[in-house]
């Protein structure tokens, strides 16, 4: 019974994501979704993601949170335009649905913004399973949360086309087999990219950016 | 729409809830419901706090996770019984139901169990809006995940009756401010006592697990 409503739910958000698609791929807009567990450092890699590539890439943001606008404030400073997204205001809800991006992208001029980027709720489990319209799906882990978590979120790293792995510079304090993690995200998704970096002190930015920049100008060039 | 179907769910979930309520109340068994982030220490914390427990206060075990039954290993190892529940059996639920509770609940001896923990789905929204049965809720926080998570997640901390923050050995390695983390989650919940521990150097278990001790004894005292 739970399933069968969850199901239409989904059933009416994937129409939508189809509806966003077209509307981005019309005004020549990469949507890059991004999602983590509370605390991977989702916001400081974007901070810095954005530093990197504003002039050259025009970039905008909706940050997804239950409360607060803590992220969208710390985005702000970049210079892109950012919209926070309260989902307390509508129940509280643990993930971005299709229509509520639908609604936040009409604050921007999307005819000056080359990547939209969305800085999911939270969580590892629902935003998996929402289809915003995006073009490509990015999932940032940290190191300090255990080497099994594709494990034990699999649809997350499998619906995914990047991962980043967070906060290397903490390795040498912690029990933590990078190897093994990155095992485990190939063993749900082999050949994904695996971007180890970390945003505080910017080590394995470059790559990372690079991957992303390639991406917008792919969907950009003519 | 979609908020009063999930008020319908939530609904029925309550019922469920209360009827484990009842049944754990008859047999003497105190709930206790343990959730946090992925990644923040939970069954490390676990274990540590079981093994201080045993043989004394006679523990049992549930598990939640979407996938995989590594969690229910670790802690197996402590000799308390253990059941692994895998969402990914029904849907990939993102939290831990009170129906799910009851069935789980009927692989152990209740007379032979005066504390039944639950380690649920690593999510820091949906399983706060889950009524169990339980005594009590317990949030873990880890000092890697940023000070405003209890700003950013009012709900969880709200619900909760003591919280964790777990991690400390990490403390000297990170820019955290561990003071603003507790005032935060006294913030959204006045008065919550607060354990700063932890898990892997056992440094301040000692009064997490007396304030747990107490609470069982208090339900289980005639």
């Amino acid at each position: 019974m739970e399933i069968k409503v969850v199901r239409k739910v989904l059933d009416v958000n994937n129409t939508i994501a189809e509806q966003n698609r077209k509307l981005f791929a019309n005004k020549k807009v990469f949507v890059l979704n991004v999602m983590s567990s509370p605390g991977s450092g989702k916001t400081t890699t974007l901070g810095k993601t954005i530093s990197r590539l504003m002039p050259d890439v025009r970039t905008a943001v909706i940050v997804g949170d239950v409360s607060t606008t803590n992220d969208a404030d710390r985005l702000a400073k970049t210079g892109a335009p950012v919209v926070q997204v309260n989902t307390d205001a509508f129940g509280g809800d643990c993930h971005l649905a299709a229509h509520v991006i639908a609604k936040a992208a009409e604050s921007f001029t999307l005819e000056d913004v080359d990547l939209l980027i969305v800085e999911n709720v939270g969580n590892l489990v629902c935003p998996a399973e929402f289809d915003i319209g995006e073009d490509a799906k990015v999932v940032v882990l940290s190191v300090t949360e255990g080497e099994d978590k594709p494990l034990k979120y699999p649809l997350m790293f499998r619906v995914c086309d990047a991962a980043i792995l967070n906060k290397i510079d903490l390795l040498p304090y912690l029990e933590y087999d990078k190897d093994e993690a990155v095992r485990n995200i190939v063993q749900i998704h082999p050949d994904i990219p695996v971007f180890e970096i970390s945003a505080r002190t910017e080590d394995g930015m470059e790559s990372w950016v690079a991957w992303l920049k390639e991406k917008v100008k792919e969907k950009l060039k003519p």
